[in-house]
Formats: C-alpha cells, sequence, structure tokens
C-alpha cells in the first residue's frame, strides 16, 4: 500500500489550525482510538457534565451555556445507547467524538466545554472511572465465587478425599477443606482490587494538558461530582499516572492465576483415571471426530486466561517503561490491554461461578482415593510420637521402613499385621490401628485451620456469616 | 447474571449426540472461536478443497461427491466474501460454519467431507497455512522499510551527525550509517521471518484427531496442494504443536524491537532540544490544547507497540506451558494473540516505513551537534599512538587531560592552541589538528563497517543490489 | 556426562527410609535449594525457635529438650553468623542444614523438634517472614527517596522549566512540581508495599504438611510470637500460597517502572542537546576510548532493572500457573526470583536516592528551554476566553494561526506585534502579552495541584509533615 | 546507607582522567559487571589474542609486542583457570581486569593492546562467543534428549496406550508414537538453534566503540581467527545488537515450553490414579513428614524452569526496548539473564535426558487405560462410513448413540451385543466387533506419520539414521 496516495484531504477540526495537510490513512490507522475508546463513552460524558457543572457554579460558563451543555450530552448519552450514534475514525477519540457531536446539536455553547480541562485529564478521568467500576465487578464476580465454593465445602465438610503435594497422595482430607482453600485465595484477591480501588480513587480532572489551569475551577467539586476520595494531588503525575491500571492488571493476574489452578485439578480430576468429579454438560462440549469424548473445554479455557491476562500485564508494562513525563501517545496502548484483561477476568468468573456450582463430587471414588497410597503414614508416625515417645526422626524412619513392607506385599499400611509391626518396631501396640483409618485421620486434625470437619465447618461458618 | 437462564436449548449438531443438554450461555461466550477463527475462512475451504480433491482420487469419495463439494465451498467462499454469510455462534468455529453451509448448499455429499480428518488437524492447517502468509507479509513489509533505510542513507551517506553511546555525543558518525544500522537489523529480522517459515512448512493435514486415521489417504498430495514441503512426521505432535506461532511472535518480538529503537531516536530527535529531524504533517499530530504542538505520535506508537507484541507472545508461551499431549482447548488461546500481533507489526511496518521516507534530516543541526562536545576527542588519542607511539592507555590519559582543560575554557578541542596541547604532551605537533575536524574523523573511518562515506557507500551499493 | 555414574552413594538420612537409592548428581543440581535458601537461615531459626517454644508451652515437648532446642538454634545461629557453618548440597535446603546441624549439638532433642510441623508450612513461615522484611526495606528505601525528591522540589519550586508532552514543549512547568510528581507516585508505591505487607501478615507455622496436625498445637502462639496477625485460616491453601511473593514482584514491577521513568529523564537531561542537569561523578563513568564522555550510567542501569523484576514477576507468574493444590515442587523457584528482585529493587532505590540528592538543576538552560517553543500558546488562548469570551475551541483555532505565523517568521508568540495579533483577531489588546512570559504562565496555574509555585509549595509542606 | 561516605578515593585508572572523584560505593555495585562478566574470561583472552595477532600482522604492533601480548594472556589464562586470579571490583569488568593483570606481567606492550578497538566491541565479541558456544550446548543437548526418546520408543513401538486430547481417552495410540512426538519438537529446537548460531556468526570486533577506526586492522582476520564467518558489516550495529542473545532467549523458551509438556505429563503419569510410569530414584524425593512419598520432584522443577527463561526473557527484551543507538549501559542487564537461562536450559536437558532414560513404562496400565473410556469409537464410526457408505457425520451420530447406551449400562463399546448395535442402525454387522479392539484399532491407523506400529517404526529408522 502507498502511503502517499492515502492522505487525508482535511487535517483534524480540532487541533488542525497549523497543519497543512491531514494525517496518511496508516497513521489514521494506527493513530486513532475511537475503534476502542468509544466504550468509554458513558465516563466521558459523566465527566463532561461533572466538569460542565462546576464551570457554571464557578461562574466560568454561564448557567444557560451549561445547562445546553447538560441536555445536550444527555441527547448524545441516549444516541450512543439506542445505536444511533455514528463514529468515524477522523475523530480520533470518543473525547473528541462527544464534543463534536454536542457542538452540532446545541452549537457555540459547546465550544465553551473545553475550557479549563484538556484531553490529557479528561482521558485520564474517563479511564479511570472505568477501571474503577471493574474493580467492583471484580469484587463481586469473586464473592459470587467464593459462594458457589462455600456452598461445595458445606454439602461435602467431611466428605474424605487424598491431599495431594505433588500430585502424589499425601493425607487424607475433606472436600470441604480443598474447597475452602479456594475461599482463602479468592478473599486475598478480593481485598487486592478493593486496595487498588481506593489507590485509584482520586480525581484527576482539571490537571488540564499536565500543568493545571488559569481558570479559577473548583476540583474538589468534580472529584466529589464523580464519587472521587479527593482530587489528584499534582497535575504532572494526574495525566502521566496509569499506576491504577498497572495494579488491576497485577491483580487480575494473581486472581487468574487462583482460577488456572482449579481449571487444572478440574481437568485432572475429570479424567478416566481420576474420576473425582463429574462436570454438568454445560461446561464440556463433545469433539466432531470422537462421538464418546466429553471434555472439560470451561476449564482448559480457564487455565488458559491467565495467559491471555498476563499478557496483557506485560504489554502494558512495556509500555510504561522508561517514558518521560508527561503524557506520550505510548500510553494509548493502555485501553485495549486492560479492556481485555477484564473481559476475560469477568467472565472467567462467571464461568467458573458456573462450573463450580454444578459440578458433582464422585464421592465413592474420592474416598478410595484417600485410603490408597499410605496415606495415613503421618498418622502412623505421629502416634509413634505421642503414645512411645520416639523423636519425630526416629518415627519418620520406622513408619518409611513400614511402607517398604507394606508396598513390597502390595497391600496398604492397615493391612499389615501388629507381628509385622512389631517385626519393625516391637514396642508397638494394637491400638495403632485406630490412626490408620481415614475417617479418624481426618477426624483428628484439629489444629486450627486443619482438615478436621469441625475445624472447616468453623471457617465455612465464619465465611457464610462474613459473605451475607 | 444467573447461569441457569441461559441454557441453550439444544445440544450441538455436529458433536452433540449424547449430550442431554446445551451449553450454558457463559460457556458458549468461553467456548465458541467463531467470533475470530472466521478470519481463517479462506484457509478453511482451501484446506477442505483439498482434501475433497484427495478423497476423491484415493477413491474414498466419488467424484460426484468431490464435485458437489468442490463447487459448493466456492460457493461458501463467494458468499463470505461478498459478506452475505452469517456467522452463528452455535456453530463455535470456522470449521463447523463452513461444514454446516456447505451441507445445506450441497446437502447429503457435504457430510461426507469430514472423512479422515478431524477439527484437531482442520485448525491446525488452517492457522498454519495463515501464519505462513504473514510470514511472507512480514517479509514484505521489512524489505519495504529496508528500502526506505537505503533511500535514506543514500540520500546522506555523507552528512556528519554525532555517534551517541550512553545518549552522549562518543564520534562523529555519518547519517548513512545510521540508517544502514537499522538495514542490518531488518536483514536479521527477515532472515529470521524466512527460517520460521521454512520450518512450520510443514502440513498436518491428515492426523485427523490425534493419532492418524485408517482411511488410505494420500497426506503427500494434500501438502503439495497447499504448498507445504512435506506433511509432518507424527500425528500428536501435529495437532498439539505451536511451535510456528511462538516462533512468529518471538521474531516479531524482536523486529518490534528494533522498531522501537527508531522511534525512540525519532521521539529524541524531534524535541526541541535536538531538532535532527522534521516529521512530516502525516504523521504527526496537534493537542487539544496547546495550538503550537506537533507530536510525534506515530513514533510514540511504533515505541510502544513492541508491548503489545511481547504481551502477546507471553500470553502464549504462558497457555502452552504443561499442556499434555494432545490437543487441549487452552490451545484455542492461540488466534487472537497472533491476530493482534501480526496486524500490530504489519500496520507498524507501513508506518514505519511512511514515516522514515517522509523525515527530513535537519543536516546542519546534524553536523553542528557532531562538532559539539569533543567528538574528536578519540581521533586525537589514536593520533597520539600513531604518530607519536603511545601506548594507547597513555594517549587515552593525555587526551582526557585536553579534554578536560578545554571543557574548564567553555571551548572544544580544536579551539585549544598548540601550546595548550604541548603544556599537557611537549612532542604534539600542529598537524594534530587536522585530525580534529568531524568530516577529517568521519573519513578516517576505513575499517570495514566504518563511517567513512566510502564504506557506508559500499554497503548501500551492497544493500540496493541486493534488494533488487 | 551420562547420568549413570554420578549417583550419590547413599539416599538422604531425613526421608530416604524406603529409597534404594541416592539421587543422580543432576538431580542434586537441580533439586537442592541449599544454595540459596541458606539466606533464609535467620527466619529459618526464628521459626524454629517459635515453634519449639509452643510445643513446651503444650506440653508436647519436655522444657529440657525445649531448652536445648532454644540453646542449640542459637548456636547454630552464631555459627551461621560468623561465616563457620559448612552449607553442603546433601542437605538439600536450609531446613535441613538447620535441624541436622542442631541434632549434631544437642543429640536427641533435636530429632523431636519437627513435631507437628513440615517442611512445607517451614518453607512458607521462612519465605513469608523473609519477604515482609523486604516489605519494610522496600518502604524505607522509598520514603528516603521521597525526601530526596521533596528537597529538591524545595530548592527549585518556582525554577521554571518546559512541561513535556510527547518530549514536546508543552507548558512552562516549575522543577518543584516536576519532582513532586515522583513524590506522588512513590508514596502509591509505598502504600502497595504496606498493603501488601498487611495482606500477607498471617502465620502459615502449623499448618504442617498440607493438613494440619493431630498434635495440639497453640497456632495463635507461634503467630504471636513471629509478629503475624493471626495464623492463616486453611492449612492446604497455607503451603501452597505463594500470593504474597506474587503481590510483592507485581508492586516491585509498578515502583521500578517509575524509577524508569525518572531514569530516562536523566539520560536525556544529561544529553549534550539538552543540558538540564549535571549528574555528579559519582554516578557516572568514564569510556575506554573515547576520553571526553561522563555517561549516566547508572540512570541506564536503572531505566535498565525494570526488565530484570518484570522477568522475576514473569517466572514466578509462569510457574505458579495450573499448579493443582497443594505444594509441588514447582514453587522452589520462587526464591531466586524474589531474591534477586528485592536486591535490585532496594539498590535500584538506593542509587536512585543518591543520584537525585546529588543532581543538579541547570536552572538557565531550563528557563531557556521553556521559554522557546510557544509553550504560552495555552495562556493566549485561555485570555482570549477569559478576557474576549471566545468559545475555547475558536481561542484555540485563532491561537494555532498565531503560531503558524511566529514559526514562519522564526520568533516566538511574544515577539510578534500587537499588530500582528490583530491581523489574526482584531480585539487582541495590549494586555495580551502579560500572559505570554513563563512566570505569568506558571504563577497563574493556581488550580489544586497546579504547577504555580504557591501550588507546589503546598505540596511540599504536607510532603514534608508526612515524611516527619 | 548514607551514599556519601561511601565514595572511592580514587577514579578509574582506565577512563578516569578527568574525573574528579570516584564513583559511590552503591554506584560501584550497580554499576561493575566483573561479578558476573568474569565468566567471559576465555572468550575475552581469546579476542585479545585475535586483536593482537591482527595488529602486528598489519603492522600497528611489533611483532615483539605482540609476542609479549600473547604470552602474557596465555598466563593470565593459566592464572584464571588455576583460580590464583583475584577479580577486584574496581577493574569494572572483565575486559579491564584481563588488560590490567596483562599490564602488570608484560609491563608497556600491554597498553598497546587496546589500539583500534574499544570496550563495545569486545563485549560484543565475548559475549557472541559464550552464547554461540551455548547454542553448540543446547543442540548437543536436545541430540541427547532425542536419542533418549528413540530408544524409548523402539523398546515400546507397539505398546498401546491412551492417546489423549483434552486429558480425556481420544483413540488408542502407541507409546513409541508417543515418544516419538517428542522427538519432532525437540527436532524444531535443535534447527531453531542452528539457525540462530548461523544468524550470530558474524564477528563484531574491529568495530571500536562504534564508528569504526582509522587504524588499518584487518576485520576478515579476526573475524576467521575467531571462527566467524564474516566480520559484521555495520559497526554501529555492532555494538548495539543483542539480537543474538534475544534469539537464544526465544529458543531456549520454546524448547523449555516443550520439556514443560513432558514433565507435566510425567507428574500425572506418576500419580496413583494413573501408574502410566515409574520414575527410579534417582529423580525423585521423599518427603520430610510423610514417609511413604516418592514425588516426582525432578519432572516438577523441570515443568517450572519454563516460567525461568521466560523471565528472562521478558526482561531482556524489556531492557532493550526503545534504546538509541548505539551502546547504553542498560545493554549490561543482558548477560546474567542469559547465563542463568543457558544454565537452566542445560541443566534441564541433562534432567530430562536422564529421566526419559531411567523411567519404565508400565505396560499394563497403559493398555487397560486404552481399552477403556470408548477410545474406539472413532474406528466404529469409520466402519460405518467404510463399510455401510454412510456419510461421517450420520456415522458419528450413530456412534454417539452407542455410546451413550454403552454409558449407561456402565461396559465399553466391545461389550454391547450385536442386537443393542442393530436397535440403534439394522445393517451393523457382526465383523464390526473387529475393529473395536485397541491393537486393531491402532494397527489401523497406517496414514503417514500415524500411530500404527509400522508407521512409528518407519520414524524411529529416519531418526536413528539421522542422529547416527
Amino acid at each position: 500500500m502507498s502511503a502517499d496516495d492515502k492522505t487525508q484531504s482535511s487535517a483534524n477540526a480540532m487541533w488542525g489550525g497549523r497543519f497543512e495537510r491531514g494525517p496518511d490513512a496508516i497513521m489514521q490507522a494506527i493513530n486513532a482510538s475511537i475503534g476502542f475508546d468509544q466504550r468509554l463513552y458513558a465516563q466521558d460524558i459523566a465527566g463532561s457534565r461533572a466538569h460542565a457543572a462546576m464551570l457554571a457554579a464557578q461562574g466560568i460558563l454561564t448557567d444557560k451555556d451549561a445547562e445546553a451543555i447538560r441536555e445536550g450530552l444527555l441527547t448524545v448519552l441516549s444516541e450512543i445507547e439506542a445505536g444511533n450514534f455514528v463514529f468515524r475514525v477522523e475523530q480520533e477519540d470518543i473525547h473528541m467524538a462527544v464534543e463534536s457531536r454536542l457542538t452540532e446539536i446545541i452549537g457555540e455553547a459547546g465550544k465553551r466545554l473545553h475550557t479549563g480541562r484538556s484531553r490529557n485529564d479528561q482521558v485520564a478521568v474517563d479511564f479511570r472511572l472505568w477501571v474503577r467500576d471493574q474493580c467492583d465487578a471484580a469484587i463481586n464476580g469473586i464473592t459470587a465465587l467464593m459462594r458457589a465454593f462455600v456452598a461445595q465445602a458445606e454439602q461435602g465438610a467431611d466428605w474424605v478425599m487424598p491431599g495431594f503435594t505433588h500430585l502424589q497422595t499425601a493425607q487424607p482430607v475433606t472436600w470441604g477443606h480443598h474447597m475452602m482453600a479456594y475461599v482463602e485465595m479468592l478473599a486475598r484477591d478480593r481485598s487486592r482490587f478493593e486496595d487498588a480501588r481506593r489507590r485509584m480513587n482520586e480525581c484527576p480532572l482539571g490537571a488540564a494538558a499536565l500543568a493545571g489551569t488559569s481558570f479559577p475551577i473548583d476540583r474538589h467539586a468534580t472529584a466529589a461530582a464523580l464519587g472521587f476520595d479527593r482530587p489528584t494531588a499534582n497535575s504532572l503525575d494526574s495525566v502521566s499516572d496509569r499506576d491504577f491500571a498497572l495494579e488491576f492488571l497485577s491483580a487480575s493476574s494473581i486472581c487468574a492465576m487462583h482460577l488456572s489452578r482449579f481449571a487444572e485439578e478440574l481437568v485432572i480430576w475429570s479424567s478416566a483415571q481420576f474420576r473425582f468429579v463429574r462436570l454438568s454438560d454445560k461446561w464440556t462440549t463433545g469433539s466432531s471426530i470422537m462421538p464418546q469424548k466429553k471434555n472439560p473445554d470451561a476449564a482448559e479455557l480457564l487455565r488458559a486466561k491467565l495467559g491471555r491476562i498476563m499478557g496483557a500485564t506485560v504489554a502494558l508494562f512495556t509500555v510504561m517503561k522508561g517514558l518521560p513525563l508527561t503524557y506520550s501517545k505510548d500510553m494509548q496502548e493502555d485501553k485495549e490491554q486492560v479492556f481485555d484483561a477484564a473481559d476475560t477476568l469477568m467472565l472467567g468468573l462467571a464461568a467458573m461461578t458456573g462450573m463450580v456450582s454444578d459440578m458433582q463430587a464422585m464421592t465413592e471414588n474420592l474416598r478410595a482415593a484417600a485410603a490408597s497410597g499410605f496415606s495415613t503414614a503421618t498418622d502412623l508416625a505421629d502416634w509413634l510420637v505421642r503414645e512411645l515417645g520416639l523423636p519425630f526422626r526416629e518415627a519418620h524412619h520406622v513408619t518409611g521402613t513400614l511402607v517398604g513392607m507394606a508396598e513390597k506385599r502390595g497391600c496398604d499400611l492397615p493391612e499389615l499385621t501388629l507381628e509385622d509391626m512389631q517385626s519393625v518396631y516391637a514396642d508397638i501396640r494394637a491400638d495403632v490401628f485406630d490412626v490408620l483409618g481415614v475417617e479418624n485421620s481426618v477426624n483428628s486434625r484439629q489444629s486450627y485451620g486443619g482438615t478436621s470437619p469441625v475445624q472447616v465447618r468453623a471457617q465455612i461458618a465464619r465465611w457464610k456469616q462474613h459473605l451475607g
């Protein structure tokens, strides 16, 4: 494509006063953000309404102009929401699009709206409002997923399953305990979004291009009108700061990492070899060639989505690296990354909530798996310490020898005889068999936060109260 | 949003034989790829045409069915290209969409097309064809940019400018030399895409779901028909391999890194403090509030685009991490990342080609900058070695002392007197001043690949011949 | 290298009860963490001391054993701190190394220490204590840097310099204002580390391997002894959680991004073309060949360090992706990444604090740059709005035309005559020239957070009070 | 730590001619690379030897000086290799360390070595030589691993196992086929390192600081002496290029991704639920608390190492983003990342080779798993197409219905009666049962690259010949 013959015939009406020619078509394609930032229309209009009301209150605009602007903006809003608004690439971005349409509708007064502000603080306030909303959406989505996990936990507070380390059977645990582990992770995610929201809740509007303005604006008024805690304290920082986006992305990455872990578990658990869980038809698909397949697609996709969100995070960090103050056009790359990551996170949370709500634990398989693999070896070692006074390290060694004996015989620990046991350590008594059952094992883990149903139910109760 | 009430009423017609209910609406949103993989329609149809022709040649399809399929596929192709094709989310992906429309058009024969293949090898071949095309597009885009740099180099093979290290004036170099540095980088980029293209040019079609097929297909025939060098050699690998996408992304990241470096130079060079270059109005924009601004937006955006491409690269690597063989649904995340990275790279190359072609070196400023900052200090040191036989390390020390003297006087090296020089090192002679001029300096760098116009012109000639 | 002949002759004494042979030498190289986790020795010993004291208080250990352990651990601590401790790869990790040395020193009692805990909760508590310390170090390092910026701001609250957008002169701002922008960024960084610290301040000790323990331990006691707010609430989560490391890395990446921005400014500002700032010899280096060079190496390295910290962040996220609960050996990759990122951040903060403290603004160059480039065009536009009642968009257009006129004449805005101005817009009056001076411009920006010295001094005062 | 009191008393002897004071201690810590680049000592000395020999051949050095330098460098080399060389942070880097020691040993002649070169081209040639060696090491390591996979494949070319998609049983495949899939991946890895090696094999020596030199050096001679194909063609590019490192890292990331996939398979396959494979004691470890555990630590670590290598890749890309030409100190961050990634890759390849060589397939479990889960449903569908002429889509539907029937009865497909089958589709004949056995299924996949033992053995033979 030859660049030459694609040049637009006229310069941009907003800033083109001294430009002799318009941008190249490729330039327009690479430069215009209207294709994606139209998504900020509601935030842009809300910001303009707050700005206009403040200008009037400060006597910078007449009340009549302010009223015309207010009504005009509502008209623009309804046009966009009705799908009647034509976005054109020549308008470059949502700010220009709204303002130029406003001016078409109300005339002269529209041209007075931009007094005491700039696109730099406009985009900063619009985007910040959007990200703030996404923090709220994330908090809600996480809370719903926490509730789904708590419900699963409540159902199976005492269902025994194998607890794994290294994907090897380690010790018996309870289904409820495993579910509640995710509640803890999600609770941290939620508090991260709450912290991020609080930190970003300062209003950049009125920073103007970068230096503030000589008009007697009232930044505290616009901040309050838009639900911010306060105005930002440094106008240079206000227009060059994208911390709120980076922090949102970082918190989203951690949350997506949590989702990827449970997703991996679902994929493994629904394999023919594990059969720990049955996913509903609503979250699985078939094969175009293999009629018997029931694939855990949703789980696989959720496992993958961490990549997408991390990719967005890396992208924006890379963009921000080494940018001198204040605004540079590089920063226009912020929005698509955050839009995509936020959409991915919200959809992922909803999908996981659906899957968790629908999944069915196959309790017999869980219990059988928990009882095999010498899973109560630690209980045996602890018994030796507690009852016979062995130092832990020696108890561990005795137990290891017994496990080796059982493995050679192809049996499990409770199937060894007392004589077998005594041949390894003479003082072992018959009541050792009490601790080798999985229910006994699980019930014995009464330490705070441990896997015994009593402890798990205490945590469920705490969270149910907290989640309302 | 409650997941329950959004369930689709019927299962997918293609794979739903044993499913009792259809997917959740959220599931459909997260699972369907038709929204983005419709972009592969031409590749999908080409693959199906090659497959059908081969099936007929092997006697697996009748010639009549094959002909019906061929014509039907051409009809589907023209419907899509005319914009008359309705993509529906229930079709899940482009493969289903094309096949089900084909069957609507030609009936029964359409249902025979999927013999001896699967969606797994279909998507592998479609996506590979698409990425292969993008390698060609990258090679072309890079070549165009190389030509633009060569043209700039030719214009200014002997224009003197400062050569920087650490953004400090180091030694005088030539404009042509600087431009040709990018030609070398881009040549490496080009050869990386050539290598990637060669490596990916194996055809996965016929791997079927994962294990190959019992139908007597001819994979060499379909490979040849689609322009591949050979069929892939292992069917499990064929459907689980996304190396070609990762290698494309990695090569794109390196290329984007090169673009980011010249973009940074353009941003710095077009600052009021440097004024080394004048960008055309076609690649700059103005400000909504500051009427005097002429911002190098395109350069800034190109600097940022590395972030976007790296983000896509990180995303896909993360997705692929730890996936057991063979196909997992995670891999559906491959396409959007590669689509976005490829679009970004191609647009970036085109924009950079336009900017480089249009930019004007401000030769007086370049020369003045080259002559200041003691830029010929190395020439002085080399003269001391060459003419007076000083060991380099001593020559370096003498020169350092003279630079210190000049700096204190606020003058440059050539403005010191012979007496000044001799006060530091007595043997210095008047002909030392010959090497202190920037033109002399530049002309003296005759080592292979050096900055002297003679060397630069030799490189330009070599590249002009190579680029045709 | 053949793996076979490298096998160690004996299995690990701690866990090797049922292993017939020891690990391969390559296995030992890849598996042992003692080479890096020895850095956690103080945390490990502190954790063991708290654990032993609690065991005694609960009657699980005798007081005599507990006392022997306490004294033994202090001996081990002093051996390590004196450099007399030999770390051996066969010990695998710091936990084994400390415990086996303890047992050498105190005998039998040492083997009782591991009662009611596991390496899984030990490593979780050790590493969490270390990261918590690093949060404190980051907070201190950031605070020191904030003070350095505030000191610079105070010195030059009214020094005029160009405010840039797109690295183009936009409007005059003050040095103090620019410095205080970084104070705002750093304050957000600081609060991020404070939040992270608070969130991670829960004690995993007592989670044991994963399920809790049947010993009647008191997790609240060990939590309190180690300065934690509370014990963690779910033992599965306790041993598989690395959120605290990821959050530390994410916060570090944002902070490093801020450092990279000022580093970039320093590199540009210390170029011969800008000369905005003079860096001290303490933070610059020379060249081995070019005697005149004074390179801003420290600034360049700080610009680069974001890469290092982001790399660590991406590494750990990738490691954690898709790990099923609970502990997997993959998680051993956490420490080196966090160690390196933390060291890099702390060194970077110290270096930046040194550079900022030492740097000298070249105030004449700053002012001259601020006054050129039509930097008060916005002031002219605002005057037209305020004084003549033009709508902003028209004022912007008039100003653009005047800038074009000035540019063609090669003069700046204040050098146009009143007649020139009136030829473009007839109503312009002579008092317009009042707003065209940079000091007037800067002083007029009285909006909250704006660049006027009055506003800047208010922010300095606020921060000085806050920073103490 | 106060920066002030840590300043070194004297400036660097090499470049400090005009510096009034030495660097800050923190500066030295952040600036010196000697701590890590000492690893390049052999490359540095080789480069210097080639340079000195060339200088003598060109008459720039006397033969006597050249001989003294040659012998002196050999002395330095042997001192370093004997561990007698003291690296000091004041020397900054390996180049300074070697040269200053050389000058201590041979005096004056040592100071002449730096004629016609600079640290910028020295570091470029040293590092490139090192990375080139690592390409060779990677090629060797990959080849050894390929041989290990081929050996496994040969053993079990006809062992039947389940082929998975979505971790669900899809179709029976052979162990040999699965092993050979990794041979294909590794072959691509190997060719990537070969391409990278070829592309980087150009010699930057003689580019000097950035502009070339006025000394009549012979760059073709030094290139040849160091085993390069040719000298680099542009001196600016020569000192600012780090493509070779980025390409090495990218290729390493793809290779590590492959390792992570097999590592994940090993972790899953060695779980109690799968029991597909038995890992040797050499590559597994026990637990400090659970005596029965045999954890696949090496596999887990290899799964994680992708994170480490990707982290290094992201780090260096981020560092290189937006660096203006030519050398910037940022680029010093290149080495540690590449060192760590290369070490990780080589260790990972060796560990995987050991594990693959030692692992034992549990063939009975593999076969049993292959025979369950309706794994021959596709064979049934294909039979319907082939024998009864059903269109594939209809055959797929019939098969799905039969799978549903079998699932409800809790049996597998071959356990349905002919009557059951005919109740769904009347024309089905008794010979359908021939295709429902897993051996028949596997043997039927005769398409090129398919899973039948005949095809697999053909691929094994091809690779054995190729690998020698």
